[in-house]
């Protein structure tokens, strides 16, 4: 992993987590303004782009910064030595600044005002276990894949998230950058500053969970000729 | 198969079929709750989520337990000898487990009594015929993608009970350890207990007849370079 | 091709055909009894349907019999010297009949009349060709798939009938032995018995000509290092 | 590349846009006449239909003529030195006629009249932000994916546009000979001549500044195993 790749991985992190929330929040307005009041339909819209991106965007940049565009993935990668801290820190700052700007993208898009406070309340113990969970799976996902079928990694996370906006009463953030991100946007996808840490507190900590116990579930297959989830999760430039 | 991975064979099964249950309940409690009474665009919600899941679930889970997730599943692999009876015990005694488990997950996050009892009747000979055509489908299609193309089973079992939900008449539970579990929920997607046991039965004769039928049909290609449906199906923490 | 498996080739189309008339007239039951009169959210289940059993039934038969469940798909390949007569005669035979079960099984799980006429029109130059256009789609997509990326087959049939029930006036036939079982069902995807015959003749002709022209576009790669169509079509248990 | 290949590319090329265009706008049709006046549901059987098209037409005929059907996209590719300007020419020509043979085609078979000029104002600084984004988002779809994981362009081109519809405020024409298309259709995706031309502009710089952008992106891992872009992109016949 040469440093000279760093910027291009810190572009890829920046540009990715700034399209999936242009995504998340544009399409959160056109399903809002085009579903005449029912929401279920507004949902299945912003799902639809949301799945999709996803799977795009991992199989873009993947194979440059690793297609994290999540704090918690990134934290989760970090604990398995996977990347540096002072990578880490780095990766999480790009998302957090990526996902403000896809925000401010989509309110160009939809000739919203640019800078917006969200008023949408999501609180209480069955959201943020809601977002425990959400994340857990996510991470889940990401982790079982690359331990055995790394080239399904970019449809599955599109997948999970895509049955996580229905399963999850939160609709899954399950992303500390989105989480931020979406705080900015009084629209469809809002979520109030002051719910915000709650939210992130709980992605985070569904995050270690899951690493820890795939950590046992996974461990058995660890001395297997398949290549390790890292190098096939962030490869190709550097290596 | 060394017993040394039974733990973490039974614990696949038991996650994966709590995921499955938590997101055939949730997303059912958010498809009714959204759709402002078009139970259609409830069930859109519900099948995109149900056969999303499936595919991240049999990717994670089966190549650490095979991700049956299902009795009658697991009947059918005990039937091909590929199952000791003593584990393919454990295997049902979890995904029952499980899905229970995955129904209480389901009613924490949405905000519902976390024990209840389904008041929804489905009951009647059409309802059953459904039943046994949904188990023979889903079986057949496990059996068919093994043989030939093993690495499509999950998006195939995603895509099949997808298609289900849509063109049974009793939306395609297809699995004993799902039926139990929504007989705990008195939402969209609950079934009377009373009703429960007729759909279990012709789940699991839906689940014999398409195993003795496709031991016919796929035979005369038992002897080709291909392997054995079993490995692929459960292996590469074992071997 | 040994005649040794002509019986289990039969048996494949038959099966295949009879599961895809069960959901195309199954899922348009419970899409028209569902949607609350809006005839797109029906047609959006109707799709989700179609579209994903297409997939799973190419997956599972295809490695079988080629996965035709379509007289207009096997004439097409007769006409390429793939099938010999007899057997595309026999293939057309079961596929009829297939379809035939098919419509009976869905109205057994729906609780409809088991014997019905269709009593809807789907008359006029422009539903012709409609037809013309929708088969020689769904004959191009399966020519050109099988000449360059065959394992994409199922997926690229199940994607172009998707978009198919939505582009083409006629919500995409496509198919003679379809076009045949759906006069029975006097349901959502009913089709009068006198306006079948015009059908099939446009099926057939659109089988025809894309025949001859993909014979020309695809021409120049003929001598190349992968495999001709047909075998990889209908391979594995023949040979 | 040899020039007897020329004709079967450029056939390729027009017969791919008309597909497209049929599809965008008979699907357009279909949806605003079956949704009873939702447009978010007209949207979710547009966006379905023309997510699966591009899908099936990108592989069946990616291998001959590198499947772009899109100004936008045959501008990058020549602008990466893939295409002689005389080619990429008559690749934009045939691409023009093609997508206007597709609108004729959608028109004639939901009876509509044949020659339209649309009245749908599609105009202003966030409808032309949202073309350069959506432009932007494709072609780096495009690029990316050929650069690490060449058989997922067709999927991933459709998952794009599939979001694309949703969040940017345009809908994603992203594709300078759909636009002049649709402005032959005053129908649900119609977009009015006189606004056709500042849309394109967006299209053109969208594609020019991603190229630009993803030749320093990709340009660390150019000298590396993978095969490059073009050959894989249009291979099989020429070469």
């Amino acid at each position: 992993m040469s440093d000279t790749n760093l910027p291009r991985r810190l572009f890829a992190e920046w540009l990715g987590t700034a399209f999936l929330l242009a995504t998340v929040v544009g399409s959160g307005i056109m399903g809002e303004r085009l579903a005449g009041g029912n929401v279920a339909i507004a949902l299945l819209g912003n799902t639809l782009a949301t799945g999709a991106i996803l799977v795009v965007l991992i199989l873009i940049f993947g194979p440059i910064s690793g297609a994290h565009f999540n704090p918690a993935v990134t934290l989760s990668f970090t604990m398995q030595g996977a990347l540096p801290r002072r990578e880490a820190a780095l990766y999480m700052l790009v998302q957090v600044v990526g996902g403000l700007v896809g925000v401010l993208a989509a309110h160009i898009m939809f000739e919203e005002t640019l800078l917006q406070v969200s008023t949408k309340a999501r609180i209480g113990p069955a959201q943020w276990f809601a977002e425990f969970v959400a994340t857990f799976g996510l991470v889940a996902t990401i982790l079982g894949c690359l331990r055995f079928n790394p080239s399904a990694v970019p449809y599955a996370v599109g997948l999970f998230i895509s049955a996580g906006y229905w399963f999850t009463a939160s609709t899954s953030f399950a992303n500390p950058a989105v989480t931020l991100a979406r705080a900015w946007s009084d629209t469809f996808s809002g979520i109030r500053p002051a719910d915000a840490p709650a939210f992130i507190v709980a992605q985070f900590l569904g995050a270690i969970v899951v690493t820890l116990v795939f950590r046992w579930l996974l461990g058995a297959a660890e001395d297997r000729s398949k290549p390790a989830p890292e190098p096939s999760r962030k490869a190709a430039p550097e290596a």
